[in-house]
């Protein structure tokens, strides 16, 4: 039966239950310091500690456990420079499954290493001249394997919403009825999947889309109502965020959920490592960092008010991470 | 009715069940590069993503949770220049009674900004003419307020020991049946308490206590089976472990659990920082690195083994992180 182009809240509950035995829960962390700062409740969804430094072992893994034995032979293919090349890598690790990535020929080396470390054959592709869809689609019809897309896929998005049921079973361990969620978001997956769970578990909460400033396609499209795509040519530092725009399914659902958008500046998201590093101790990437930026710089409110904070990923470069220790908080 | 001077599991359970309201659980991490380099499965208790970044919020909260009215009418001392002075003025803050923390006065200034920002009064002392001990019980005794020792109590020992409940609980659901489990270790109250809980929950396991060379007066002691102290003039960058000797409560613990007892060098401490920092994305100070670093350095066999390593703080300096960040991993 053809799956439908959608998630349910059905799903997600399938996918956490499909890797609990693979993946520990990843902390919500509290900080009395930034309780104070932000005259809030803070509770921190810390996924930059989750395996391979980001949520995305999550939905990877989900896919990967639902292959037929056909394909699980045929193995797997994706596109990424970043924090999906290693999550499917270990997903197919975990599950015994060749994978084949796809990346830039000018990719860090430190990114190519480490996924080739968890198993993964490297194809490098002429970032200028070639499409990583096209090279990705060709090698996946050759060897009959199935291409995991980065965020646009129904269970792709299924295994990143288990981070909001995660999130929902610690506050209602801890008697907390949150008032809001900050997300980090580029293509949409994360932040679509965990809305859906705090749409079944808090559904007072509001849900914030946080993006850098000139690729906050997501912000303008959830004011405009239809999709749009960021200009081409602009830059930013949180590389893990550039995707030029939301996906044919995440975005329509986090139209459904309300979702409203958030912009931070680069100086914000490297300050936000900074503050993270001293008071929480743990290591962010800029595009892991945008969430807490948006509260420790007044995006959204937080006085009196009980927020959870999504820190997604932490695969930084030292000379970034060296920078980022250098901004003022 | 007096309290004993030891501990059982039933104090550790107690003690777990007093900090659930106030302390969500750490997490306990996995790494796949980690468990390919061990060539066994290594779990990592992140302690250092503990509320005031290391452990010591838990022995003093279930400290300050079981004052009388009229105690917590006279508040709570302690002495302490790192992580038990901000481990009691938060456990105090929490529980709304005044602390009082004693310092050196060369304490450094991030320290006692941190635990003056937590609420805590600071009162410092002259070092080398003055005695911590005394001053604290002289303030304790003028107004009539509780001394929470940093180690060697049974309240203290009981609140650490819930580390290994949660471990043992993550443990148990993902059906892992540990090997060894491997503790920072200075006045033992830590590992002592760990030790207590491993023993009921994986009565198999082995514990070994991890120690600076140089302070390794826990493992000479252990060999020794008399409680030994470390020589005077000794040096170490593990600032959190440097106790002269165990207390005369976790000595005959760690003796009792059959402890053995292991010492890594400084430089090994600090390529753990290092190698925490970039596979783990967590922030850790040289003391709670010397656990990791006896497993990455080979000073207890982990081959085909499942070992937990307890990361016990983060608390570290910016200028002994950077110098951390250039050791070879």
């Amino acid at each position: 039966m053809q799956k439908t182009a959608s998630v349910t809240i059905d799903d997600i509950h399938a996918a956490a239950d499909r890797l609990r035995p693979h993946l520990t829960p990843t902390p919500l962390l509290r900080s009395p310091l930034l309780d104070l700062r932000c005259r809030g409740e803070v509770f921190l969804k810390a996924e930059c500690l989750q395996q391979t430094g980001s949520f995305k072992i999550r939905g990877a893994l989900n896919r990967v456990l639902q292959l037929t034995e056909r394909e699980k032979a045929a193995g797997v293919v994706a596109y990424s420079s970043g924090n999906h090349a290693q999550g499917v890598a270990l997903a197919a690790r975990m599950a015994g499954v060749e994978a084949t990535i796809v990346m830039p020929e000018d990719a860090p080396q430190v990114k190519r290493d480490r996924t080739r470390r968890l198993g993964a054959e490297i194809v490098t592709y002429d970032r200028l001249n070639e499409s990583r869809e096209e090279i990705a689609g060709r090698l996946a019809a050759e060897k009959g394997a199935v291409l995991i897309p980065p965020f646009d896929d129904p269970h792709v998005i299924a295994g990143q919403g288990t981070v909001g049921l995660e999130i929902a079973e610690t506050t209602q361990r801890l008697g907390v009825e949150l008032d809001q969620i900050l997300v980090c978001c580029s293509g949409g997956g994360l932040a679509a999947g965990i809305g859906m769970a705090m749409a079944a578990e808090h559904p007072g909460a509001r849900l914030f889309t946080v993006e850098p400033k000139g690729f906050d396609d997501v912000r303008r499209s959830l004011v405009s109502g239809g999709r749009l795509a960021n200009p081409p040519g602009g830059t930013s530092v949180c590389d893990a965020l550039l995707v030029s725009t939301s996906g044919q399914i995440t975005f329509p659902l986090l139209k459904s959920l309300k979702a409203e958008g958030l912009a931070v500046s680069d100086q914000e998201a490297m300050a936000a490592i900074r503050f993270a590093a001293e008071e929480l101790k743990v290591i962010l990437e800029p595009g892991g960092a945008v969430a807490l930026a948006a509260i420790l710089y007044g995006h959204v409110a937080t006085k009196g008010l009980r927020t959870a904070v999504v820190l997604s990923g932490g695969n930084v470069d030292r000379a970034v991470f060296d920078r980022a220790m250098r901004y003022a908080v």
